[in-house]
C-alpha cells in the first residue's frame, strides 16, 4: 500500500486527476496499466487513492525511466483514451526524492 | 481539487499513510491541519484523498517553508497525537518538483 522505495534520491510522478464519470472501464484499465508499470525498468513502487480528487505517485529510478514508460505503446494508447473518454483534468508532475522518513507503530 | 500550482521548480512534501482506524477525531484534525497549512508562508496548495491508503501531496516554494511548517507548534502537536492514536504507517518523501503538465477538457 505504502511503496518501499530505496534510499532516496529517485524519481516520483504525482499524477492528479478528475475523472468525468467514475466507471469500471476506467477502473480495468488504471489496474492494467498499474501491473503493465510495475513490469518497466527502473519502476520502484506505486500509490494510489480516489476521493472525489484521484492521487497516484509512482516511483522511478531516474528520469529515463519516466520517459521510457511514457513512450511505451500500451501506456500511450492508454492515456489517449483516458483524455478522450474519461479525464475531465489532469495535472503531472515530475519530481526529484531529495529525502524521506517514516513511521510503523510496533505494537499494531 | 487541483492545485494551481506556479512554474517549477517548487516543492512537494508526499504524506502516505494507513490509520489504526478511521475516525472523525481524525478527519477534523487533518482539516484544521490543512486549514493551518494554507496560511503558512511559502504554501503553494494540496492534493489529498483516501482509499484506504491515504495520500496528501502539499507543495511548498522551497525546502525552508517545509522546515517551518514541520516545525510549527500545532503541527508538531497533531503529528504527536497523530503517532500516539491515528496512525499505523505513515512515509514523508520531500520532493523537488522539476516539471509539470496538465490537461484540461475543453467541452466538459
Amino acid at each position: 500500500m505504502i511503496a518501499n522505495t530505496p534510499k532516496p534520491p529517485y524519481y516520483a510522478v504525482v499524477f492528479t486527476s478528475v475523472l468525468s464519470e467514475k466507471n469500471t472501464e476506467y477502473d480495468k484499465m488504471a489496474a492494467k496499466m498499474n501491473l503493465l508499470a510495475k513490469e518497466q525498468d527502473g519502476f520502484l513502487g506505486v500509490e494510489t487513492a480516489r476521493e472525489g480528487v484521484g492521487i497516484t505517485v509512482s516511483y522511478w529510478k531516474n528520469r529515463t525511466a519516466i520517459k521510457k514508460w511514457k513512450a511505451h505503446l500500451a501506456h500511450s494508447e492508454a492515456r489517449k483514451k483516458g483524455k478522450e473518454e474519461w479525464y475531465k483534468l489532469f495535472k503531472v508532475r515530475i519530481c526529484k526524492v531529495e529525502s524521506d522518513y517514516s513511521f510503523e507503530k510496533l505494537n499494531k
